[in-house]
């Protein structure tokens, strides 16, 4: 297979880190970035397009990496681009994945082409190794702990607080609910024994911290159910040591086998960079779906449907040889 | 799907633990056991059937799961059983896998049949992390602990020196060295700092200890790598606290993406029982050829080959729905 020429649709954190990964594979190469904004302005490797400018390369893309967000990127941009090219997204609003696919499939098939949808950790190779553990073990418990990481959602539920003028969130799993999970405990957990949530925060000159602290704690849905802690920072310490982007989690299922055996199996992560993590694996499946396009397959598909030899760059008898 | 047929195939404690594992799975239903021995003397719950008779069950059984050792069993059993039948199986002697591969495949192609060969959990699960983690991570270093387990292979070796009545090996990771891995290091680690090998022993009455100590520390290939410590116990010891089967092993991936951002993937299994856990994951795989097969698929697959929505009873929609 000659290689696979791929183009990014969106140039935030996650298109930038898409432009990385695929320098580290020399099988795809990188051909535009295309963008809503006006490409004059933004600078990047390759040539930057106008997002309405995509058709002009159709037949010279192979596959289109959405990197635009869930809430109001993707529902537009998914089936608007499945309708010209193959693509990857990372569509990760749990409840409305099985509208959005019905959505990317009706136009991927119509078109010809193959569309991933919702890749990345979670949903993606978490939501895989769910099911894998589910299948394996029938009779068992599924926990997942998230982090120590960034919520986004979180960073900007307290940077919504009167008186903040800058904030970060870390999700926290309590390291004893994991501890009780692997030692085959199957506990049952509440919201508050499994996550910790964390705040460091940058007050506004004069504003009352004591009030601050007291709304970040009680707000509905998205601290109250926690153990919350909120420290007050200063601008200077917030950049210098709550700029990255790291995150990460564990998908744990504890079953029983035959008399009483327990059983365990657990994935993990632990990222530096969430987004340059996340465009590692949109970038891997963007191979699987060039693979698959090129066997001659359609329609959308889901991380479920998507042998994992497709995702590497070596064949099936070389993966037999050095990986089996 | 109406109900899929299963035949087991060797009835040791793989075969044991298939049969156990079929009744945590209502959509598969257990035939016949097949096995070398005089069926007469073997108790299961279902026909017991020499296995020269399995050709009488073409039409009868959708999969076989041959449970035999991959130094004898498979080689012969593998091509001939997929002659007639669809197949799954764990061979495991990684350097004949490509040969094994060429042979079930060829007959299988023949016979229109779907053999999935060396699955289970290694090979099997854990080919499947160290590829996902390789294809996403293409920059990076893989390790693969293993234990705290019995090894079969070096318990047998234990069990040849003189003066020896029995005796039980534990695979034991070395933790400092996983430390390192799991903190992003990338060490690089010897034999010697990767694995202990803790060995519970019954020495015939009157033997010389020290001799049978010595012996064993200094085998080669199979202890003299390694840090080995010799625990001499009684008989009833052994069979009270050595007789379980337990297993395990984490496979790390520890790579970088971007600048210079430290990305770990981590898979990992803690088994009160290996052949039980390993006799589900051929059931799971079991399920996944059954579904190939109705599909009109044929030849030898390997995980490497099989879309992990197959292994599971839910439907595709009932996937995305619930697992991603």
């Amino acid at each position: 297979m000659s290689q696979i020429k791929v183009g990014i649709v969106g140039y935030g954190n996650l298109g930038k880190g898409v432009e990385k990964a695929i320098r580290q594979n020399p099988d795809l190469q990188l051909e535009a970035i295309f963008t809503r904004r006006e490409p004059q302005g933004v600078e990047a490797s390759v040539p930057v397009v106008h997002i309405g400018e995509a058709e002009k390369y159709i037949g010279k893309i192979d596959v289109m990496i959405l990197c635009g967000g869930s809430a109001t990127d993707l529902p537009e941009q998914g089936p608007a681009l499945a309708k010209l090219f193959n693509t990857v997204d990372s569509f990760d609003t749990h409840a409305r994945i099985p509208e959005y696919f019905a959505q990317v499939d009706a136009v991927a098939v119509a078109a010809g082409h193959v569309s991933v949808i919702s890749t990345g950790w979670d949903p993606g190779l978490f939501s895989l190794n769910r099911m894998l553990a589910e299948a394996i073990l029938p009779e068992g418990k599924e926990y997942t702990f998230w982090g120590r990481g960034v919520s986004q959602g979180h960073s900007d539920a307290i940077r919504r607080v009167e008186g903040v003028k800058n904030g970060v969130q870390y999700t926290i799993p309590v390291e004893q609910a994991v501890a009780q999970v692997r030692a085959g405990e199957n506990p049952e957990l509440t919201t508050r024994q499994k996550h910790l949530r964390e705040c460091f925060v940058v007050a506004e000159e004069g504003a009352d911290k004591a009030r601050i602290e007291k709304e970040i704690k009680e707000m509905p849905n998205y601290f109250s159910d926690y153990d919350t802690t909120v420290n007050f920072i200063s601008e200077e310490e917030l950049k210098a040591n709550h700029s990255a982007m790291p995150h990460g989690g564990t998908v744990l299922r504890s079953g029983r086998t035959g008399e009483n055996s327990t059983q365990i199996i657990e994935f993990g992560l632990k990222l530096d960079s969430n987004p340059e993590f996340t465009a590692s694996v949109l970038v891997a499946y963007a191979r699987a779906v060039a693979k698959l396009s090129a066997q001659g397959d359609k329609g959308a598909k889901t991380v479920f449907d998507i042998p994992f030899g497709l995702l590497s760059p070596k064949s099936a008898e070389q993966l037999r040889k050095e990986l089996l």
